[in-house]
C-alpha cells in the first residue's frame, strides 16, 4: 500500500480487474486487499472518490440530457458479492454522488411468490434503466445461478441453461444501448467475520444480521466455486465482469466509481444542439416577454 | 434578510408555510424571496442544509430499517412549480443528501398516449414510493388540474371532480401509511426570466430550454390562478400544502429539507429489535464459525 508518485493510467484498472472469458477465474488468486492502481491510501482514496463523483455527476447529466432528445443510451452497474461484501455501501458511496432525478436502484432479495411464478429474467426486466438513465442492481439476475447451485435448489442442466440465457440477454440489452458494468466485490473470509461481528456490535447495525448469515459461511468454498464458474460463463466481450477488491471500502467506491467513469467517458454523451434560435428567444425575454 | 441571533423554532415553519384549508390563498401576497424563518443568508443557508442531510439521511435509514420488518410507513415529496421555480435541483440537493438505495424519484411530463387511455392517477399510483421509501415526484398529479384547466382542455365539472378525486386519492395514501407532503415552490415572473435567460447563455444550460417556456409566461395569471384553487382545495388536514419561497435557491432547499425533517421525526422510525441471540451468534463467529 505504499505511495505512488504517479497513479497509473485508467486502463490499467480495466485491464487488471476484468475476468478474462477464456479461462475460469481462481477467486483466491485475487488479493481482496490488493491495491492494484489508483490512490494508496485512505484519506486519498476518499479525496480521489469525491473528484470521480464530480466528474460523474456532469457526464450523468449530459447522458440525461441527451436521452431527452432520443439518445437511448444508459447504464446498468450490477453489484454482486457475498454478504457484507459492501453492495449498499457501494450504492450509497458510488451512485450517491449523482443526481437522484437520473438514477434507477434496486435490490432483489428472495424471490417473492410472484416472482416465482415468472422467468428468472421477469423482475429484472421490470426494473431496467430507462433511457438517459443509470441504473444500480445491488444483487441481480445472477442470484439465480448462486443460490440454486450452491443449494441444490434448480437441476444442474437449468443452471446450464441459465448461463446461456444471461449471456443472450445481456446481448440484448447492449444491443439496446444499454452499457451493463459487472462488479463482483470481492471480500475475504476473515474481513466477512470481522464485518458481521461489527453487526453484532453496534445497535444501528443489528438490523442488517441474521444468524443465517453465519450458517452461510459453511457454504463459503461453494460460493466461491458458483462464482468463479458465473464470472467465467458469462464475462463476455460486450458485457465482461470486474473483480473488485472489497476488503478495503475505500478502495471499492474508487474503483467502482473509477469503472463507471470510464464506460461514461466511452459513450461520451453531449448536451443536444438547441433546435431554436437563441437570439430571438433572449430578445422575447428582455423585451418583456 | 437580516442576520438572526437565535433562529425560530422548527415548528415555526409548517405553521408560516401551510396554506390554509379553509380559505383561498393569494399567491401575491407571498414572498418569494422571504426568509420568514432560519438561515438567514446563503453560506449559513448552505450549511445548515447540509447538517439537515445528515439527520435525514439517520432517519432514512430507520424509516428503511423499519420497513424491512413489515413498516409499511413511507414519504412521498410533491414538487410543483412553473418552470424553472427548482424542482429539478430540490430533488438533486435535498433527495441528493439520502441515500439512493431508499429513494424513488419519478418525473412527470405531458402523458404518453398509454398513459392517456388511462385514469389520470394510474400513473401515479404506479410510482408510490414502496414501504421503508421516500418517494419524490418532479411534477405530479397535480398536472392534471394546472394545464387543462389554464388551456380548457377539459370541462370545467371534470376539474371539479378531479380536486375531490385527488383529495380521496391522498386520504387513501394516508390511510396506507404515507405520508404526503407537498411542497409548491413559489418563483416570482422576475426570477423566472433571470432563470430562462440564464439558461439561454449557458451552453450547457440550452437544453433545458424550450421557446414554449416563453409562450406558457404569457399564461402566467392564469397558472398562478389555477395554483391558488388547487392549493386551496386540496389543502387538508392529512395532506397539507406549503408554500415554499424559491427565489432564493439555498432557502428552498433548506426550507424542503426542514418539512422533510419534521415529517420523518414525527414518524420516529425505530431500528427492528434483534430477533435473535446477540451473544450466542457472536461466540460463534469468535470461535470460528
Amino acid at each position: 500500500m505504499g505511495k505512488r508518485k504517479k497513479p497509473n493510467r485508467a486502463t490499467d484498472l480495466r485491464r487488471l480487474l476484468r475476468v478474462p472469458s477464456d479461462e475460469r477465474i481462481d477467486l483466491a488468486a485475487r488479493d481482496p486487499r490488493a491495491v492494484p492502481t489508483g490512490p494508496g491510501h485512505k484519506s486519498a482514496g476518499r479525496d480521489a472518490t469525491a473528484r470521480l463523483g464530480r466528474r460523474l455527476a456532469g457526464l450523468q447529466e449530459r447522458l440525461w440530457a441527451a436521452g431527452t432528445t432520443g439518445d437511448r443510451r444508459r447504464v446498468l452497474l450490477v453489484l454482486q458479492g457475498m454478504d457484507t461484501s459492501g453492495k449498499g455501501g457501494t450504492v450509497k458511496h458510488v451512485i450517491g454522488m449523482l443526481d437522484p432525478a437520473g438514477c434507477r436502484v434496486t435490490g432483489f432479495t428472495a424471490p417473492t411468490p410472484e416472482e416465482r411464478e415468472h422467468h428468472f429474467l421477469w423482475r429484472v426486466e421490470r426494473e431496467l434503466p430507462r433511457p438517459g438513465e443509470i441504473g444500480a442492481f445491488d444483487r441481480s439476475h445472477y442470484e439465480d445461478v448462486l443460490v440454486p447451485r450452491v443449494r441444490g435448489l434448480v437441476p444442474p442442466e437449468e443452471i446450464e441453461a441459465r448461463y446461456e440465457e444471461i449471456n443472450r440477454f445481456e446481448q440484448r440489452l447492449t444491443d439496446d444501448r444499454v452499457t451493463v458494468l459487472k462488479c463482483f466485490l470481492h471480500i475475504s473470509y476473515e474481513e466477512q467475520r470481522r464485518r458481521l461481528l461489527r453487526r453484532l456490535d453496534r445497535p444501528h447495525k443489528r438490523w442488517k444480521f441474521s444468524p443465517g448469515d453465519i450458517d452461510d459461511r459453511a457454504l463459503w468454498p461453494a460460493y466461491q466455486e458458483a462464482y468463479e464458474i458465473a464470472l467465467h460463463r458469462c464475462s463476455t466481450p460486450n458485457a465482461p465482469w470486474y473483480v473488485i477488491p472489497a476488503d478495503r471500502k475505500w478502495y471499492r467506491d474508487w474503483a467502482v466509481a473509477r469503472l463507471l467513469l470510464e464506460h461514461l467517458e466511452a459513450l461520451d454523451p453531449r448536451y443536444p444542439e438547441p433546435d431554436y434560435d437563441l437570439e430571438t428567444c433572449r430578445e422575447r425575454l428582455l423585451k418583456g416577454a
